[in-house]
């Protein structure tokens, strides 16, 4: 039997508030075992863009990600964001090592071509370093990685949190028993976003492809089950969406299935 | 007999210039077997806080980190300039991971103390985590160090570079053959500042001393020299500084001696 990995997304929004933010790592911290965890940027990018005076532009509510952008998405996930996770969770006794993809080659990533849109600095994950993980676990260390890779060119990227989760469960199926969590503000995905409690235990694809012609699943939503399925789909043991209980509860969240 | 490691100390101002980055990043890929790269901050640091609106205190020379000023230091050493090194690594073929002391636990500080000034989030280095270290080089890893620690508390630390150079050639002096350089604009340690070839080849500690109670030798190359002879005497095998010569040609640079 494969040995059990806990692969936690945490969005970046959750890390916005100080006691948000020391929450979560906690509950991060006191999962047993194999764990890698990946953070999000939260709002500080577009603050910090804002005082820099560069402009955030967005087309279909995607960013494009300049030169400047890249530099300030570099300087926030990498530098200030993942270090001060880092830092708290040694502090809790997690030994925490902060990666971006670049770092040891542990996720190589293509900057996305231009069709109509050109997003920039912005990359698609190509390869996850499965070896250098597994021995970087091997050695009791718990890898946090923010959303920064690069295209083995010298060319750092800007890539999407959940899609690294996604893809680090994925790779990683091979080797372990994943079980992938997304947490995010809501308790799940949910019946209906007036009702914070009413949520779907369990998500089947069918059921999902009805949710989105009905328009009952839209906006961020929609990419984020569109990761959780593909991981589900792929052979990732446990995919779950929800809050922070997911990491506390084995029944929170709702759970993928296919 | 001890194998040999190559710790290399890049000054900030040398990354400034996206020239001279180029260069000093592939004389370093360049360099054959285990080894380790420390690098400062430049100028990009009192930039950004100026653009940010962040006042740059400095009493008697030494820069005091608040809070603020921590933020700047962590975004740009631990996120831009560490991840684009990492980058420009990968692409020379050599297989770079950042690390911050946070990381891995892999140095540990400590807050200075108040005394005359409160330098405010400052560290000195307490322990360098040598274990770590030595089993990410044994994958073929070259670690690549911002000055940037922690106190196992959750508070970073800004701590000095050339002194992370000089703690780690220490700690892993007991494992490995080290040679430390401390690569600056210089050649090595100039006899005159105006005659920019004219340099001691060596120096030893008495000579040293008597230089500096001449004021031959004074302001940030007197704690760069104290730093290299603390190493030395620490039973570092060899300690040079000088420009990038020292990492391309065996008789450059000036040698320290005991």
């Amino acid at each position: 039997m494969k040995t059990a990995l806990s692969i936690v997304k945490i969005g970046g929004e959750l890390l916005d508030d100080p006691q948000s933010f020391d929450k979560h790592l906690e509950a991060f911290a006191n999962l047993p075992g194999k764990k890698i965890l990946i953070h999000g940027g939260g709002k500080a990018a577009n603050e910090l863009s804002e005082k820099l005076g560069i402009p955030v532009q967005q087309v279909q509510g995607r960013r494009i990600t300049c030169s400047e952008s890249l530099k300030v998405v570099s300087m926030l996930y990498a530098g200030w964001i993942n270090k001060s996770v880092v830092a708290k969770l040694q502090a809790l006794q997690c030994n925490a090592l902060g990666l971006s993809g670049a770092d040891g080659n542990s996720i190589y990533a293509k900057k996305r071509g231009q069709q109509n849109i050109d997003f920039g600095f912005v990359g698609d994950v190509v390869q996850v370093n499965t070896v250098l993980i597994n021995r970087l676990l091997g050695l009791g260390i718990s890898p946090v990685f923010c959303a920064l890779s690069h295209d083995a060119n010298g060319q750092l990227l800007n890539v999407n949190a959940d899609t690294v989760a996604t893809e680090l469960a994925k790779a990683l199926s091979e080797i372990f028993e994943v079980r992938l969590s997304f947490c995010f503000a809501h308790k799940g995905v949910l019946k209906s976003l007036n009702v914070a409690n009413d949520l779907y235990p369990q998500l089947q694809q069918e059921h999902f492809e009805e949710l989105k012609r009905e328009k009952v699943i839209s906006g961020g939503m929609l990419p984020k089950l569109e990761n959780a399925f593909d991981a589900k789909l792929a052979g990732v043991a446990k995919v779950k969406l929800g809050d922070i209980s997911l990491l506390e509860h084995a029944n929170s969240g709702t759970e993928i299935l296919c």
